[in-house]
């Protein structure tokens, strides 16, 4: 079982990212679904963070998910919210959506309800994406409450772009 | 000085606010900007809350708040995005666009950057309403650093939807 990231481990890792996109001069912009802005609220606890951040979706509905990003209802039907379809379809909506170079976006079940057989609770779907990079999806389990999982999706998606902007140099 | 506020007294503000609209069976939607995201993660760490949240914007540039709430540009370049105007407008066009019976604004200058003579760091504008409620919006001035005037301004906005929410019975 991973270890839930504390406050002060999560507020390092947004630093890094933060500081990586004021060296490039580039912004990001985030859709979170199970997250529910947890992800945003670390990228905007940051001083001047303006510079580098755009905009943030908490998209909590499949109505928002589709009016917001444009993910297609008939892939939210089929594939569901959880799933590669729908996180690399936020991606890209807000790429297209917003006028930034990064954007990463999350889709979970963060608990205690709404697991199932084959999506149980911690089940989390996470995108990144670029203007000049292709989308990347990982699938996730993470152990735990619904204040981990999410600790541990925030944590997920922000070691990813940290990556992203590390190799993108 | 007003204390700012702990993480549990702000849960418990968010607690109550959930219970109200889970018990009217009415749905709310978010737009922040200096807040950057720590209201609606307030409200999603309420396990269950898909049932009476929809989504949560955080507008942090005036692109977005022009793109994803209406605000006219007009109203940004004369007013300002941290004025009564531009509250107005998000709570407006947030109830417009998003299928929820109510819904709250904030604006404001977190600092420690940004700050001018007539709208110091603190200075924070909330706007709340609802389908059938009047949008009603309030000017503070808060005392701290940036996670303070975030804090109470996270504060301040949930107590107020607390109070319609109550009012409205």
């Amino acid at each position: 079982m991973t270890a839930t990231p504390s406050d002060k481990s999560l507020q390092t890792l947004a630093c890094a990212v933060g500081e990586r996109l004021l060296a490039r001069g580039q912004c990001i912009a985030t859709a979170e679904s199970c997250t529910g802005g947890l992800i945003v609220k670390l990228l905007t606890d940051i001083a001047g963070s303006s510079a580098w951040f755009e905009r943030g979706l908490v998209t909590y509905s499949n109505d928002a998910k589709h009016e917001l990003l444009g993910v297609p209802a008939e892939t939210l039907q089929r594939a569901g919210a959880v799933s590669a379809e729908t996180v690399q379809e936020m991606v890209q909506g807000l790429l297209k959506a917003a006028p930034v170079q990064w954007a990463v976006a999350v889709s979970g079940i963060a608990g205690p309800g709404g697991g199932s057989a084959d999506k149980p609770v911690g089940t989390v779907w996470i995108g990144w994406g670029g203007t000049d990079a292709a989308v990347s999806v990982s699938r996730f389990l993470f152990d735990g409450d619904r204040d981990a999982v999410r600790r541990l999706s925030a944590e997920a998606a922000l070691r990813g772009l940290e990556g992203l902007l590390q190799a993108g140099q």
